[in-house]
C-alpha cells in the first residue's frame, strides 16, 4: 500500500472513508444492541430506582446510536448496510453473556461499555478530526454508570461471597469481547488497518492495544470492588 | 361524602391528592413497562429502520415516565409506593398479550398506547389544572406512531390474509385492557371515584366511558386497515 498513514486519514480517500463507515456501522449496531439489552435487563432490578437507572443508560445508548446513524447518512452510507457485517459478532457477544441476575447485568453494563469505549477511543486517535470528535462525544457520556459502581460495591460489601462469582463473570465478559473482536478482525481487513492506525499487520500495535484494554479492564473491576 | 365534586378537585384535599398519586403511579408504571416492552419487541423488526423507529417510541415512553415520576416526587409521594399497586395488572396485560411477531407488536404498540391515551385523557378533564396539563402533555406526543400505521397498512395491502388475524389480535388487546382495568377498579376505590369524575358509582358514566373507548378503538383499527 503506497499511501502513507497521514494522507490516508482523509475522508476524500474512498478506502479510508469505507473503513470509517465500517467502524461507525459497528459502533452504531453496538449501541442499538446495548439499548435493547439494557432495556431488557432493567426488569431484573430489585426496585424501581435501579430499574429506571438502567433504562436511563439504555436511552443514552440510543442517543449515541442516532448520532452515529446521522453521521453515516452524512457520509452517504446506508446505515443498514454499514451495520449488517457486525450483527453476527455483536449478537454473538450478547448471546454468550446473557446475565443470570441483576448483579451480572450491572457488571456487564459497566464492564462491557467500558471495554467498547476504551477500544473506540484508542482507535479515534488515528482518525480524521470529524470522526475523532464524534467518537469521543459518543464515548464521553459515562455519567450514567456511577449508579452501577455504587450498587455493585454495596452488594459486594453486603455479601462478600458474590465477589468471586462476579470476578469470573468479568473475565468471561472480557474473553467474549476479545473472541468476537477477533472474529470481526478476520473478516474486515480495511477496518483492522484503520484500527491499527494504518500501520498494517503490526503485531506490536495489537499487543499494545490489548495491554491497554486489559489494564483499563482491571482498573474498572477494581473500582467495582472486584478482582480482574 | 359531603364534599361536592368541584371542591374535591383540589390538591390540598388529602383524599383527592391520594387519588391523583394513584393515577400518576398507574400511568408511570404503564410508561416504564411500555418502554421495556417496546424495546424488547424492537429486535423482531424486519430491518434497522423499523427497529430504530420502535426504539424511538420506547424512548418517548421513558421520557413520559420521567415526567410522571418527577410530578410524584413534587407531590411528596414515593414513586415506588405509588407504582406498586399497578404492577400486577399492567404486567398481567403484557404477559397475556406478548406479540408473536413484528406485525402483532406494531398493532399492540399503536392500539395499546391508543387505549391508554384515550382513557387518561378522559380522566384528565375531571382533574385540577396542573394534573390535567401534565396528563395531556404525556398523552400528546403521538407523532412516533405514524410509522406503525404506514407499516401495518403496507403489510395488510401486501398480504390481505393477515388482516383477519390482526383484527382478532386487536380485539384481544382491547379485551385484556378492559379485564385488567376492572381488576384495578375492584381494588382502588378512590382512583375509580376520580376516574368517574367524583360522581360515585355511576353506571351511566362507566357506560359512556366504555362507549367512547370502543369507538376510538374502532377508528384506530380502521386507520390500520383492520376491522375492530
Amino acid at each position: 500500500m503506497p499511501t502513507s498513514p497521514e494522507s490516508a486519514r482523509d475522508l476524500s480517500d474512498p478506502q479510508y472513508r469505507e473503513a470509517v463507515v465500517d467502524l461507525l456501522g459497528a459502533m452504531a449496531y453496538g449501541e442499538l444492541q446495548a439499548f435493547e439489552r439494557l432495556a431488557g435487563d432493567a426488569p431484573m432490578a430489585p426496585d424501581f430506582y435501579n430499574r429506571a437507572a438502567m433504562a436511563e443508560m439504555a436511552v443514552a445508548e440510543f442517543a449515541h446510536f442516532k448520532m452515529l446513524r446521522t453521521r453515516l447518512l452524512e457520509l452517504g452510507a446506508d446505515p443498514d448496510v454499514a451495520m449488517a457485517p457486525f450483527v453476527e459478532a455483536i449478537d454473538g457477544f450478547h448471546a454468550s453473556t446473557a446475565p443470570n441476575d441483576w448483579l451480572e447485568s450491572l457488571v456487564k453494563a459497566y464492564v462491557g461499555d467500558g471495554i467498547a469505549t476504551d477500544f473506540y477511543r484508542d482507535v479515534a486517535q488515528f482518525l480524521d478530526p470529524q470522526t475523532r470528535d464524534l467518537i469521543n462525544e459518543v464515548c464521553a457520556d459515562l455519567g450514567h454508570s456511577k449508579f452501577v459502581v455504587d450498587a455493585v460495591q454495596y452488594c459486594v460489601a453486603e455479601d462478600p461471597k458474590v465477589a468471586g462469582r462476579l470476578a469470573l463473570w468479568g473475565r468471561r465478559l472480557m474473553g467474549e469481547a476479545v473472541a468476537q473482536s477477533q472474529r470481526v478482525a478476520a473478516q474486515r481487513e480495511a477496518l483492522i488497518d484503520l484500527v491499527l492506525g494504518g500501520s498494517g499487520p503490526d503485531l506490536a500495535a495489537v499487543t499494545r492495544m490489548f495491554a491497554d484494554l486489559t489494564e483499563n479492564h482491571t482498573a474498572r473491576m477494581k473500582s467495582l470492588g472486584l478482582e480482574a
